[in-house]
């Protein structure tokens, strides 16, 4: 396997700190050496430019495929958004060919704005995983397990099947790294969150679960088993550290402590949150209790895109306006947070989530030429304040190149356009 | 003068709805006629085709020239901020060289990101004024008069002098707009105010003033005339239809009738008030109460870029993460807020930020290929909740175009950006 020399005016490897005139060594799939170009002297091999390198930034919580739905309904109250517009679409369009027609406009969105790992919880998972494996793009499943049939199955022990094939067929995919999912504490009984988190337990993989979204979520929990939504995963025995507990907006201090003891993991989605009027989550309190937080986009119909850069600056944001206060939230944490924290929460922070020798190759360059990047003092202040995805040029997972100079290389993005395009055509009318 | 037909995939006047297949004759400087394409069959002449057209976006609040210091500190308290990092790098470095290389690159940014107006309050505006006469860039200047020594006057007596040849100077620009500006109550004495408030009557121009921004600002007016800032105004008769607002973060409902009633202006930086942790202006308040509002992104080195789009979508978000209620601020009133409030607030509404026939062509076309747009059911929702500053393809100010097929063509950008880093070298240490 051939090395390739990465040189940028700048790398910021996340887990250290900024290195201007820096340089990265990979061979493969693996990260060989980050440094100093000058450490580099007198290197006569394969060896290319650019202006800054990153870690690929990590989705922790998304419904890719809902980029079917993208802007098809805004700004309409939250249940006759979902119920009215959303859920009948899905019942009547959500097959798997829908699946393959949304995933790959929705994976090209992802690769050019910088991402190159995404967490997913929809239906025909094993559809989307075949086709983020052919692109080789980075992918974590998980087929959402509901009380009601879902457009992949009628029961929760079909649900429970379909998950295990999922789970098994990519269990040994060195970009696939499957995992378990149920919908929500609201839509699931007792019985299905608790054989879901036993197929988590049993392969030894997270199980993703939207939990304590909306107040209404808390007052349908809080009238059924009279307590919270964490509570009642308390009580069930289900907080552990494979659980990565998606949204988690309505947690007291009481339920923070609870996450932060059994080790659960949080996806935060400030921009769903607040586009769907949900709220805010304790993130700074979840990070002063030591708990491990993703950032994440949640699904692009209620985003309305699957953009972190855009997201790494809400965040940063919201929280400051929130506290009143401009020191929380600061850019450094805020960039981890979309990085290694993303990667750890989904169980794969050994392996990517920073530039570190030994990681695998997930790697995003971009473009500092443009005038919203000058002049320069912090790259981090910029990768969160200022820069977008625009400002990306060059993406490789697992050091292969999926994104060379604004041009998709593994997939044919103008044909994936064209599909969405269509679909949308027979979608628009219900 | 020659006419040209603008073909578009849609037209987003804002004034009227959406039109698919759209199209837009223009004239010289001037908008000739807004309607679908087959009112134009049998067009002859000269024609070009497009993605999106819209009015460009107007931002109604800035410091242009501190793109200097964008990046330069960041997540610092407020006060350690601007005390401690901007007014000693302004007293020191604010010259009008620093300005006449420091505001082409912000002038690039915004030209870029699909603004053809941009409002401005800072120093040596008469320098800034003319480099964006020469580029056609559409502009509202107002020299920041304060009661200390600024970079370019010493006295209130001078800064009302260069404020006034200001003004004289671009009367009668066609695309220069001057106006008169103070900082703030807490930074001007009630003299000072008055007299600025003077000119702008004398003139007949807005009166730019930064109000009620941080609950610092409150104190001080408490502590010094035991009132409100807005109250302060309002005792010293200068609510007017002619005072433009910028932030007013923290009012009551008695101090927005004040404006209400008075016919003040707002312009709005939710991305500012909330990287500095000021707050959250009570806009939905204001819209409910008829006051014009426009959309701004306030300096770039508290955002810390000068995008519309972002600043759009950051607006429409908060709103309604604060009111808990997704129906807040919905796409069609947040965009125009961003086009037509913003031209509204800098009394040139009459003039641009619609696409109307016999208005200016100031016009703002988007490349709608992009992964992230796709599908597209509604165009509003996409301009406010998917797209960004890099979907931008062309540019018109007054029908010249300024941005082709994106490339400035009245401009330098590389040069901007050369002076702009080599400033940056120099500004770095203090």
């Amino acid at each position: 396997m051939s090395e390739t020399l990465l040189l940028a005016d700048w790398v910021v490897p996340v887990s250290t700190p900024a290195i201007k005139e820096g340089a990265l060594l990979i061979e493969g799939k693996t990260i060989k050496a980050v440094g100093r170009q000058s450490l580099f002297d007198g290197w006569c091999g394969k060896k290319e430019s650019f202006g800054l390198l990153m870690p690929g930034l990590v989705n922790s919580h998304n419904h890719a495929s809902m980029a079917a739905f993208r802007g098809l309904a805004d700004d309409l109250p939250l249940m006759e958004w979902l119920y009215g517009e959303i859920f009948p679409r899905e019942k009547r369009w959500g097959t798997a060919e829908l699946v393959a027609a949304a995933f790959p406009g929705a994976m090209a969105e992802m690769i050019r704005s910088g991402t190159t790992c995404s967490a997913d919880m929809y239906y025909h998972t094993t559809v989307s995983a075949t086709l983020a494996a052919r692109a080789g793009f980075r992918y974590a499943p998980g087929e959402g397990v509901i009380d009601f049939p879902s457009p992949s199955f009628e029961t929760v022990e079909e649900g429970l099947v379909v998950s295990r094939q999922l789970v098994e067929k990519f269990a040994d995919h060195p970009t696939v790294h499957p995992t378990v999912a149920a919908h929500a504490p609201y839509t699931c009984a007792p019985e299905t969150l608790i054989s879901v988190d036993a197929l988590s337990q049993e392969y030894g993989v997270p199980f993703q679960l939207h939990i304590a979204e909306t107040p209404d979520e808390t007052q349908i929990i809080q009238d059924r088993y009279s307590t919270t939504p964490v509570r009642h995963l308390h009580n069930l025995g289900l907080l552990s550290p494979r659980l990565l507990g998606a949204h988690s907006v309505h947690l007291d201090e009481e339920e923070t402590a609870l996450y932060a003891d059994a080790g659960v993991k949080v996806s935060h989605d400030p921009e769903s949150n607040a586009k769907l009027g949900s709220g805010l989550a304790p993130v700074p309190q979840f990070l002063e209790a030591g708990i491990t937080v993703g950032l994440s986009t949640d699904g692009p119909c209620s985003n309305n895109d699957l953009d972190l850069f855009g997201e790494m600056r809400t965040a940063a944001l919201v929280h400051k306006l929130h506290g009143m206060d401009p020191t929380v939230l600061p850019a450094p944490q805020t960039l981890r947070m979309a990085t290694w924290g993303s990667a750890t929460a989904l169980g794969i922070g050994d392996k990517v989530g920073s530039l570190e020798k030994g990681k695998e190759a997930d790697i995003v360059a971009l473009d500092l030429s443009k005038p919203h990047l000058t002049p320069l003092y912090d790259p981090v202040s910029h990768l969160v304040y200022s820069a977008g995805r625009g400002d990306v040029s060059d993406v490789w997972v697992a050091g292969k190149r999926l994104l060379q100079d604004n041009e998709l290389v593994t997939m044919d993005e103008e044909a994936s356009l064209l599909s969405l395009r269509q679909w949308g055509e027979r979608l628009r009318d219900g």
